[in-house]
């Protein structure tokens, strides 16, 4: 198999555990925030500097890869991490999500997705078959069954439909995954916001079983009431021993709500996405830079970040880089945002294994200004 | 004085030198090429980049720092090292360059010249105590005197005129200067391409007087033979143990040209402008990586480099990059041509060194496919 997994130490106040994940490009400390590199690149960042904030593993994309510069080439290439020259654990997404949302260009029928290219408009077919052809060519340590994931809200009846083809999609991506000693192929929970298809799906996905399990469709636009309820009926269905990933988690209260609820891996765009723009996060809450208040602000942009952004820079001088459309300003504002995340993901993990995870998340909550 | 500047050698078949610029925040060993980092960034870099590629001093912009942020927040930052980070020599020019530049948004007249901003249209007067105002405030090793550097070709009454302006607003610059312990005031010659008036510029700019020469009004689209020319007539004529600045120089052709004929000081936005386009520097020429037939090329840029990008990435995935418009493809391609150019300048001085300069440049010129 190409991952083992250990749960270390299980908090007592909450579902929160803190577990190592061994991958063929290293070792995972968990819980973990995976930041995201769509295109074979985290967004203005190197690899280094990457890995220098503390990134344990990143996410890319089958989808965008697939189109350019195509799963070929980069095979050719010697796979994705050395194309990419980031030489740590890697995470591919089946392009699923990005096929599902491309809503007026793609046509589903059982066997997979028609679809055109938002690029050029040219006619491509994405099937479980083909998702698992184009990742076992990517050669990511951690590839993702085909599924749709169901926006929100949805119909009862469409949900399901949806839910019974990603668990027959789920069955021919294990059938057909090659790699299964270098490649950890995890199944994925859908089922959208309700419980009786949330337990089926969790009963047919573990009948056929994979090395992990991913919880997809939440965080899709639902209240996170309805997440965390969603996530205390579902997690506690997963069998201990594996990996749970949920898919496109970011913010600090859903990475905090989602560990306590027994989450061990999550991604999401948003830091780097928000980063772009101008809006950081900082312990006193979210912050955007380019407000005319920031103009003579020389304080950095978190009094008590260390990350090489606040050690350098003055909320003024990032302001100015975002006034001139400077790309080093959404450099700084990128090192900042992920390493923030990091940073919160080592945090907790020190919480959970001093057992104060639930007086930490006051504690941050507090201060970020969240309650 | 606030610089202090030796000519260690003398090339014996031309009139290259080898010198050390002594200046407030480091010493520089010339013949120096200095990147642009025009408003208080090198574009897509930070400053450790910069320096860790052999950077020895970088140019920013009186105009530029003036509009936004201004030069009072610099100035209230610590000035411009502080603002930036970094911490070793810095050049501004006046701003003259680019307020005459806006062509129909400007009025000359005698005490300077009223301009729109590019940005929002707004008025403002650039003058001689201005332009060192400004420049005063940001607090650079090196800073520039207000003057007008005629367009290519220009009528001979229009360079007369606007030289002998250049040269009264010379004297008011260097009567206006404040910080001469801190910041080397520069003259620049002027006269276009016509030698009577270039020579009447230096003995007027030297009469005035200043601890270095800059040589302005060069490589404005005129032939390289009519530049080599005008460097043939004017540098010999400005004192030996001063440095000498040729501004606006920065391809590989006209630094070997300008520091053949006793050239000490350069810079260009050249390289990191034409990076951002996707062409790089190689020891075999230009080269655009978007070109198709790099698409499966999994060579480095220039096999002959040990830049960053060179050692780390191939031609296929810089080409990605640039195809799908990732900021990294912008910072690999800079971080090549800022090195190639450093590292041209650094083999240029060993050649000095060595007394076959002459020789290099035969080498280099026939490799680079220029001969």
């Amino acid at each position: 198999m190409a991952i083992e997994f250990r749960v270390l130490k299980e908090s007592t106040d909450c579902s929160a555990r803190i577990g190592e994940l061994k991958t063929p490009h290293g070792v995972i400390e968990t819980p973990v925030f995976m930041p995201v590199g769509t295109k074979a690149t985290v967004k203005t960042m190197t690899p280094e500097e990457v890995r220098d904030l503390g990134a344990q593993i990143i996410l890319s994309n089958t989808y965008h890869l697939y189109l350019r510069p195509g799963h070929k080439l980069i095979e050719e290439a010697g796979g994705l991490h050395k194309f990419m020259n980031w030489h740590k654990p890697i995470l591919t997404d089946s392009g699923g999500f990005q096929v599902f949302s491309l809503s007026d260009l793609r046509k589903i029928t059982e066997d997979g997705v028609e679809f055109r290219s938002h690029i050029d408009g040219s006619t491509h077919f994405l099937s479980p078959e083909k998702s698992i052809e184009i990742q076992n060519s990517l050669g990511a340590d951690i590839i993702m069954c085909f599924d749709e994931c169901v926006p929100y809200p949805a119909e009862y009846e469409y949900v399901k439909k949806s839910m019974e083809r990603t668990t027959r999609w789920a069955k021919r991506c294990k059938d057909y995954h090659q790699n299964w000693d270098r490649q950890a192929l995890f199944g994925i929970i859908q089922g959208g916001m309700y419980k009786d298809l949330r337990e089926k799906s969790v009963k047919d996905i573990l009948d056929i079983g994979f090395p992990g399990y991913a919880i997809g469709g939440l965080s899709v636009g639902e209240p996170i009431d309805i997440m965390c309820d969603m996530l205390d009926f579902t997690a506690p269905m997963l069998p201990k021993d594996k990996p749970r990933y949920l898919m496109g988690v970011g913010s600090p209260d859903y990475l905090f709500e989602a560990v306590i609820r027994g989450i061990d891996m999550a991604d999401c765009v948003l830091p780097t996405r928000i980063a772009r723009n101008g809006t950081v996060m900082t312990s006193q809450g979210k912050l955007t830079i380019r407000n005319a208040k920031y103009k003579n602000d020389f304080s950095s942009l978190d009094p008590e970040c260390d990350c090489y952004t606040c050690t350098n820079y003055t909320r003024a001088y990032i302001r100015h880089l975002f006034n001139v459309n400077e790309i080093l300003g959404a450099r700084l504002a990128t090192i900042h945002n992920l390493y923030f995340l990091i940073k919160l993901m080592e945090n907790i993990r020190e919480a959970i294994k001093e057992d104060r995870l639930m007086e930490y998340r006051e504690e941050f909550y507090k201060k970020y200004g969240y309650i």
